[in-house]
């Protein structure tokens, strides 16, 4: 990996991506086996490198059933490459590095730093370990729970597969993949309440941030006290990732409550409106048909895939704090101010600019999706928009027209998944490294704006 | 005027707003009055006040047939009143300050400077009599040209009523208005090639920003020479004015060949992409029926819409400037600079960050409304899209629902429109006045954003 690294100069940016590609070739050849798959299923090549790029991107689109085209060894090649995608493709080569004994020099530190968007390049590799201890322990504790209430609920017959279940269910809420091997998602659980609430606990811890988590383990140690130590960036994006969850549970509740919800007991609906703006954040599990929702529900749930989970998580879209710089710079700007002031912080001028940059990016990449899908496909506007929405916010929801897409349709697809797992920086930087500017100016001159 | 004006100290954006609210409501009396409407014509107040907000705005978007609805007296009114969004209540209320000899005052320039959004004070009064002399000018040829063509091809029967079309075309066009008392537009002309370059020439100059046509005059007259003395505002804006028009036209030609362009010579084609193109800038003059077209068209079409005309024109959307200055925000980022270089000179922070806030709320607002008009209607996403799209571009363009809204869906197309024409900077500045930032600091502090 040096060698290549010294060699060809590769950037960080360049060698994420270049991992990542790599993460799913090996994924498309793993899929392709025959042991992966169910005696007699024959899946084209296109089917296998969306899922393989689904699994990794940890999406959740699916163009065929889990259920009825994984066997169990398959299920568990499936569950290997979700574990990785989730976690990381930097976090397991840390963790390789680490157990090969060899001491992490800068350049890969810096590497690390680009997938995870840290800024702060001290504490990287002790942070790796956290982030591998903290979700194999969330995983265990979610897999004993779920495998065992399925088990003493009779949910399954046996106490092997009720496990089995619950690892799966477990694995796939906590990296937020969304995959199922019920073949109806958490359909079968839209009244089992505890089931829904322990998938949307694993779920957000997932899709919160890596040092969201960190930081909330050392103050649960008394190592940092609330106020004081918390970073801005943990204020900022928690804050953000919570209001929205709220936002979307109001929302959905508002707009169906005389259409979905019409008939139905206030836990019922509310249960519903809940889960499913948790599971937009970033799941992609359903305890409904979503294409049953009403035509506004579903534009406010695109917006909430759009946006995704917060930065260095498993999560896709233009990520919570993005939506939060910029909303503060709409108000510092509507109140006169050059800079943003928060919680008494400035927010830097590079982060501003990178935040105006991502969301603009990702809207214009997904406008253009929008318009190539329509022409190449022949489903409806709102069914476009939310498929396009949920494979950018690698949320994986879908009005079900995935399985049904063109060859070309499931690219556009397969390129908004990866687009939106390696997120929209790294993507620039692959083509234009982060430099220095040469220091010469020209006259600034007044434009006529808006 | 400026009595009320020291009295209560309103901003400038919110005397604007102010002004653009009595212009609304005298329109609206203007418009209820007998002589307005044929014998037996009864229309409600919501469509009362649609039409005057959809003439003030300048949109063109109508919920009643202007030739089934308007009196000859009406007809008049009417032009009057678009005369007056047109030109912008500004510009005629400067003219009014010279004619009974008052210099004006610092005030009233800053207030003429909101509503055209010129960022250079002086030179303002002199501009604003340009202004009219330069509109008056073009639409008075424009009226000769078209009502001598209508006259000799025999369009119309008396020479009478050809110069009252080609009057109204005229003013409509240089207005861009979009307002037609032909009952269909242009759909009369679609095969009428000269009438349609007549009619882009005129749209064209009244979109493409007043300072551009001063510039250029001055230009001709030799007073400036290319390079040294065109404003980087005026290069700006016209260069993006003409790329998107030669985007819109290459993008229609391409997602039409195989359906409404099918069968067509390349001419007819080639006319209907480009007079549609120029349309969408601000027009909302139609040869066409633009629902025939297909999904991914009708998007571009949104997106043009939403980006409108050029800044101090007669036209609304983010404005091509916004949209000039967002995309070379994001290719200098890409470049790793850390200002924005073009044409030898740098853009202003603060022009950047107005870009932003603008982008964003634009899109903000036009979102929310289409959720709402989703909640409140029965058409189909792509149709309200579109009015939505078009009521904010100020353009006038419809897939033919704008009768048929509820009550509520017009009052929040009658907001798009009103919002679209003031801008979201006035907007803004309603609320909170531009001010001076109190000179503390905190510490800046690093996030991680998308
Ligand atoms: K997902
Ligand atoms: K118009």
């Amino acid at each position: 990996m040096l060698k290549i690294n010294k060699k060809y100069d590769l950037s960080p940016a360049q060698l994420i991506v270049s991992f990542y590609i790599i993460a799913v070739i090996v994924s498309t050849c793993l899929l392709s086996l025959p042991i992966t798959t169910q005696p007699g299923v024959q899946w084209s090549f296109v089917d296998v490198l969306f899922t393989a790029v689904s699994a990794v991107s940890v999406t959740g689109l699916t163009v065929v059933s889990t259920a009825d085209t994984f066997s169990t060894p398959g299920t568990f090649i499936l569950l290997f490459i979700l574990q990785f995608g989730g976690i990381g493709i930097m976090t397991l080569g840390t963790f390789f590095w680490l157990i090969i004994g060899k001491k992490i020099g800068l350049r890969e530190r810096r590497l690390i730093r680009t997938d995870q968007n840290q800024s702060n390049l001290s504490g990287l590799v002790s942070l790796m370990k956290q982030i591998l201890v903290i979700i194999l322990l969330i995983e265990l504790v979610g897999t004993i729970i779920l495998g065992t209430y399925f088990y003493y609920l009779d949910y399954f017959p046996t106490w092997q597969e009720s496990y089995l279940q619950g690892l799966f269910a477990s694995v796939s809420a906590t990296t937020n993949a969304g995959f199922d091997i019920t073949g109806s998602s958490l359909i079968p659980f839209a009244k089992d309440y505890f089931v829904q609430i322990i998938n949307i606990i694993l779920l957000t811890l997932g899709a919160i941030g890596f040092p969201v988590l960190i930081e909330l383990k050392d103050f649960i140690k008394n190592k940092r006290s609330y106020g004081t130590q918390f970073t801005l960036y943990t204020k900022l994006t928690t804050i953000t990732f919570f209001s929205l969850m709220v936002f979307g549970t109001l929302v959905i509740l508002l707009f169906e409550a005389n259409h979905f919800f019409e008939g139905k007991s206030w836990h019922e609906s509310f249960f519903y409106a809940f889960f499913q703006s948790a599971t937009t954040r970033n799941g992609g599990l359903a305890t409904m048909d979503v294409s049953l929702f009403s035509t506004s529900t579903l534009l406010a749930l695109c917006f909430l895939m759009f946006i995704g989970a917060s930065p260095s998580s498993v999560g896709g879209g233009i990520r919570t704090t993005t939506l939060a710089v910029i909303l503060l710079l709409v108000f510092s700007f509507a109140k006169g101010q050059k800079s943003i002031k928060v919680f008494k912080r400035e927010i830097h001028e590079e982060d501003i600019r990178k935040s105006v940059v991502v969301s603009f990016l990702a809207v214009m990449i997904c406008f253009i999706a929008l318009v190539i899908l329509n022409y190449v496909e022949n489903f409806s506007l709102m069914e476009i928009m939310f498929e396009v929405s949920s494979a950018f916010g690698t949320t994986g929801l879908s009005m079900g027209i995935t399985p049904e897409l063109s060859t070309v349709g499931k690219l556009v697809i397969i390129s908004l998944m990866f687009i939106g797992r390696i997120g929209i920086l790294s993507f620039i930087f692959v083509f234009h490294q982060e430099k220095q500017e040469l220091n010469y100016h020209y006259p600034k001159e007044r434009l006529i704006v808006g």
